[in-house]
């Protein structure tokens, strides 16, 4: 496994590697791997001929009153992780590398991105739409990797790769949950032991979602005020949102007769929880 | 020659030449072509292996109430030209296959977009970065060829270029002028003959800036002073701008002492002007 922090060098190899007639996987991630990385590493091993993950804690996707400076930072234990699973290529750029001094053309984000995560972290999709723009051009993938537990992330990325024209497939991975059903995140190291059991609350306010749904509900506003009402049992700290949505368009769906997304936004402590499900009727 | 007006069509076509080897020279057009385009052709095809040409009259880097209505089409003689001159494809996309509905990411243009054009016609850069974005997705060239009459805007895609990691290299190629010195443009043919001889003005004043660098001048002002009376006796109806600036950062320039660039913008009936030329010390 190759590990290279230059961009330069980075795009010469892929590109020497496509001529080769290779095909290219690419995972984005912000490092501290978990399960749900490490899934996505292989469906890219699966899919294409060449993996290539990026660490990069992307600075202008964090709010100012948010935890750029805490976030998990554990590159030795990544590298080992992505050599276990046989990652063929890591790119690790500083920030001086992806931002240096006079960069400022970001991505304005499709419209997909204003109501949610857009609302709350005013900013967020702008600095995500802009890294995945960098990492894009950086190393020309066939097919992108991204987790479905960040649902509304992947519709942004989705609308902005259909917008631009970019040569990429957008994949979207499954979520990795513990056995207990907590969404898998690089932010649950944050969580005290108590927290911890505290946070279940979101996959179970999910899994009540599509029980209602199970039992012939099709008002979104019922399903809303039970999850809602399983997240205070919890008890999270605080609801950011807990809303039924489109699956493309991530509107909210009064009415529901199709599928809908449950999604979800909860605090426990200082962090701050996502998560989500596809409710499907039977 | 190939004509395409398939977004996908010219993708996959471009990637099969790149995988064997070949390298691809990009000139984005709005079509209207003249001998200034024609010598951006004469440029790839010096430099790369395939010469693509592309024609769209990109509506998003119009205002409301500017030209996009009346720009000039002239499709059938430009692409007969292009052929003439030994052009290897065209892209004519329609608005429907650039702009679809729902179509809502663009490229937030870089801070050298701010001042001059960016000033005087909001939206103008958003819209031409976006565009020369997706035209760089869907053609994934080696070499993009701009004419430098448009000054700001080789400076804005350059820049765009840099900060999002586009894998092509920028050319900015020489103005090509008519006998007596006008900038060759495809508004020039909105012009009468009679505001075809004030058009003069401008590169009269481009002279006499030159000429005033030539006798020692050494100040900003005392050179758009004398510009602005040289297109003042031509006459032009109104100066949007005259101005001498940093060739990189396009920021005024008050004690010279270096290559400068002056760079003009001027009305003449209800045509707009602009031309520049790069001032250097004998």
């Amino acid at each position: 496994m190759k590990v290279l922090a230059s961009a330069s060098d980075t795009y010469w190899l892929i590109d020497q590697l496509r001529t080769q007639g290779k095909r290219i996987g690419l995972v984005p991630t912000m490092g501290a791997l978990h399960q749900g990385h490490l899934s996505l590493v292989q469906r890219a091993k699966e899919q294409t001929d060449v993996a290539v993950v990026t660490i990069f804690v992307n600075p202008t996707q964090f709010g100012p009153n948010e935890d750029f400076q805490k976030y998990p930072r554990t590159l030795q234990s990544d590298i080992e992780q992505l050599e276990s699973c046989g990652c063929d290529l890591v790119f690790t750029p500083t920030n001086q590398q992806m931002y240096p001094l006079g960069h400022s053309t970001f991505i304005e984000p499709p419209s997909v991105a204003k109501d949610w995560e857009g609302k709350i972290r005013p900013g967020h999709f702008r600095g995500v739409a802009t890294i995945v723009m960098k990492l894009f051009q950086i190393i020309p993938a066939h097919v992108g990797y991204f987790g479905r537990k960040d649902y509304q992330q992947v519709a942004v990325i989705r609308a902005m790769a259909r917008d631009l024209n970019l040569p990429i497939l957008i994949q979207a991975c499954e979520t990795i949950r513990e056995t207990d059903g907590l969404a898998m995140s690089s932010r649950n190291r944050y969580l005290s032991p108590s927290q911890r059991a505290r946070a279940l609350g979101l996959s179970k306010a999910l899994k009540m979602g599509q029980t209602l749904i199970d039992q012939g509900c099709t008002s979104g506003q019922t399903i809303e005020d039970a999850m809602r009402i399983e997240l205070t049992k919890a008890p999270v700290d605080s609801i950011d949102y807990a809303a039924v949505v489109h699956p493309d368009t991530l509107e909210p769906v009064e009415s529901i007769d199709g599928p809908v997304v449950g999604i979800i936004a909860a605090r426990i402590g200082n962090t701050r929880l996502i998560d989500n499900a596809t409710f499907i009727r039977g």
